[in-house]
């Protein structure tokens, strides 16, 4: 038993983060370097994400389908910026069937110049358009610096690509999934992310602009948890996507494509987590409560297992995703230890003394101790369950929002922006350039988070001047340590 | 309009094919040659089929995980067998990140190996056992004579592997997933295959035993439509994989593996498919019903949208996946026949006369003209259209039953099963060599399918022998020219 445990979020957040992924089952390393096996916990968390976005994009009238992994080389390097942004990162297949290929095909590292490659094929007119895809897809970028979940050679996300006949559509549609990716990640995965506009130097390679959701994690460090570009009309001139519009005239169309992948689930990890483990938000967890025996004598075994069994069918009949832990040869403690750091959202206990008194003992994931604690009736194990997975869930959300609140900081001018991100996000006025932001990051090693969309009114930048070079400001940005 | 409709089936089998799919929207090419597209209708004929079989494995215990893309060579040239099935189909990557790799990599063509790998990491004692797991994933296999949906590159599927104390707990594995395939096909897709084993030649490579679900198409041809895989201890011994049992004993565990791939789509393309297109079970239609306005002039318009806006809201608020076809400019007919070619089972037509009285004319796409059509009282049509969806259901289970059986015919002979399988499937005595078989395909280019396990006590072998080679028999072997 000396295994169990992780070691403390407060003394090592990155042994912490990597304990927790491996003893939490949620994942593991891959025979290949920078590859991971994503575990049925984490799996199954990834299930939850998908089925929160799918939802979403289907009621906003995306349709899934499904492009080909491998792309030929020439592909890749037909939109200039896209080249120098991904060539670094390809993997590339130079032989298949027993033979060397006339020309190497790439896999994936995204598919917007395939996509792009059929859309001009598909779309004739007008009537055509908007066409509004998602595909749910493995990618492969050659990362020098893996991280399970965070940053992986391969990794599982959707990409949404669409065409549109205005550059008003087209950034109406980036902005609506923008908005559908904070919504997801605000109300499932409990992060309050700041929507924003990235900077030059940090948007999409072929983009036109990018925008970000950016969650601040519980190390007050930044991570990207979804991006949404408009590609103007970059790609579609490329690919030659064209359409007779109703005056029969041939334009190009204007594209978006948008994406969230398996790095969500290092979100919620990281935005949540405590020193005992992972807390799960409890719309997502795989396990939403647990249920564990407590007895000292065989005999008292038969009627508890028993009750047990009746408990974990309401549950699971009421549709709450519960798991009975029945194992031999394990304290009530180990189990209490275990499951909090599986991050369950509410454990119920069930001992001789509670069986006869028809009540159980229930306690929630987010508050520790006592406070956590609650007694219910067996006859209302299903509400009383279904109260507390809301409160857990409003409150973990409350808990980030008041700690993202609580670090993020106005910073007046650069020498307390340098202060102020040595342990939280400052907010400066910025010109936007890549230079500028360079600076930032090589002397403060925080990084442009996003020019935030909030429209506060005193924010916009006329007259105002950029805290390090002086020259006239794009606008305010967050700056931050970033995965 | 001339462009409308398909090749008819009964003049080319093969045209038709094609036809079928890139007119009905499921499937486009790829730039790179045997890859495929699957457009959305397709895509959501492939998530209903997802969701079929996903339900089915979570029920009998499986969990879902994700294990990676890219394999070393030296992981795949471990299993003798498996090696010499795969090779020649490879997918090499030798380049990553701008340089050369040490050890070349592959695309997957399924996983055993690098499961088998991880497995022998996380089993250690007889209480990991049994270990039930399932990946939805992208294989790729270079073909040479790729065909859409039936034989692409790359294609999608799910590969299950289980890992047991026993071989007999491998053993019922095997064939309590046969079975869920059988299901499936039959009740989903109303495919009604034909369970049994492949012979030593058909096996998969590795594999102590492979069993297999066959389909009998409409062109009398036969696809594999699933199969499902003992592996007895083979890719234990060689990756490891091994428990402590309950007498502290290390010992190998027993594996299999199954899998479906999008292969389905074009089997129910195939299997139900006539002269006019697709004819789509209810069960798995991304469209199940159409709703399809019919009026002369304009002032009959907007009464008619209204009705047919109600009629939608009803069926779709019923959990009936429905549309309503508005398109201007094109003629009810027209609709007809598009909506007849991508296999919608039931068509609502909404016509002023119809408004007057209160009803609607149901047609189904199983049963041609007259037949298939009723009237519905438009206040009845929730449990009007369910009742049609379940019959086109049973119908075209039913229908493909009957064809079925009456294209299985018993060989006396091997002459006989010359003349048979130029046009049905032949059941031949069979010694069950490679040799046998080989001058079979090669005499009358029927293959093996399968011994079957239907357990007739008359077919048991015992004194019976092959009807080629005179020794003695294994079994009753189904032969016919297949996909």
């Amino acid at each position: 038993m000396a295994e169990q445990g992780v070691t403390p979020r407060s003394e090592d957040d990155a042994r912490w983060y990597n304990d927790v992924v491996l003893k939490a089952d949620l994942a593991d390393y891959a025979p290949v370097r920078g590859c991971m096996i994503i575990k049925p916990y984490g799996y199954e968390l990834w299930e939850g994400i998908q089925a929160g976005l799918d939802r979403r994009f289907k009621a906003t009238g995306h349709r899934n389908a499904y492009f080909p992994l491998l792309i030929p080389m020439s592909f890749i390097q037909k939109e200039k910026e896209h080249v120098e942004g991904f060539a670094p990162e390809l993997a590339v297949v130079t032989h298949g069937g027993g033979k060397e290929l006339e020309e190497p095909l790439v896999i994936r590292p995204t598919s917007e110049t395939v996509i792009g490659h059929a859309f001009a094929e598909w779309i004739h007119s007008y009537n055509d358009l908007p066409l509004l895809l998602n595909q749910w897809a493995n990618v492969v970028r050659w990362e020098m610096r893996p991280r399970l979940f965070l940053r992986t050679l391969e990794f599982l996300w959707q990409e949404g690509h669409t065409a549109h006949a205005t550059a008003e559509e087209a950034q109406e549609e980036t902005m609506r999934i923008l908005d559908l990716y904070a919504d997801f990640a605000r109300n499932e995965a409990a992060i309050p992310v700041i929507p924003g506009r990235k900077s030059e130097k940090e948007k999409f390679a072929g983009a036109v602009a990018s925008y970000t959701i950016e969650g601040m994690m519980g190390s007050k460090w930044a991570l990207q948890c979804g991006t949404s570009h408009n590609l103007g009309q970059n790609f579609a001139r490329v690919f030659d996507i064209k359409y007779l519009d109703r005056k029969n005239e041939l334009q190009h169309c204007w594209t978006t494509s948008w994406g969230v992948s398996t790095r969500m689930v290092g979100a919620i990890i990281m935005a949540h987590g405590d020193d005992k483990g992972l807390r799960l938000p409890p719309r997502l967890a795989p396990i939403q409560a647990v249920l564990v025996p407590i007895f000292k004598t065989e005999a008292e075994k038969p009627a508890l297992l028993e009750a047990i069994a009746r408990l974990r069918d309401a549950l699971a009949a009421a549709g709450i995703r519960v798991h009975a832990d029945l194992r031999e040869g394990l304290t009530p403690g180990f189990k209490f230890n275990d499951w909090e750091m599986r991050g369950v959202p509410v454990r119920i206990e069930v001992g001789p003394r509670d069986l006869a008194q028809g009540t159980v003992v229930c306690a929630r994931r987010d508050l520790p101790g006592k406070d956590g604690k609650t007694t219910a009736a067996m006859t209302e194990i299903v509400p009383a369950v279904t109260r507390l997975l809301g409160e857990v869930q409003a409150n973990l959300l409350r808990q980030a929002e008041a700690f993202r609140d609580a670090n993020l900081h106005e910073a007046g001018s650069y020498g307390e922006l340098a202060e102020i991100v040595k342990d939280g996000w400052g907010l400066l006025w910025h010109c936007g350039t890549a230079e500028c932001e360079g600076r930032i990051q090589e002397e403060t090693k925080a990084s442009s988070r996003c020019f935030p969309l909030d429209l506060n009114p005193e924010w916009h930048p006329a007259g105002r001047t950029c805290a390090v070079c002086g020259k006239p400001a794009q606008g305010r940005a967050y700056f931050a340590r970033a995965y």
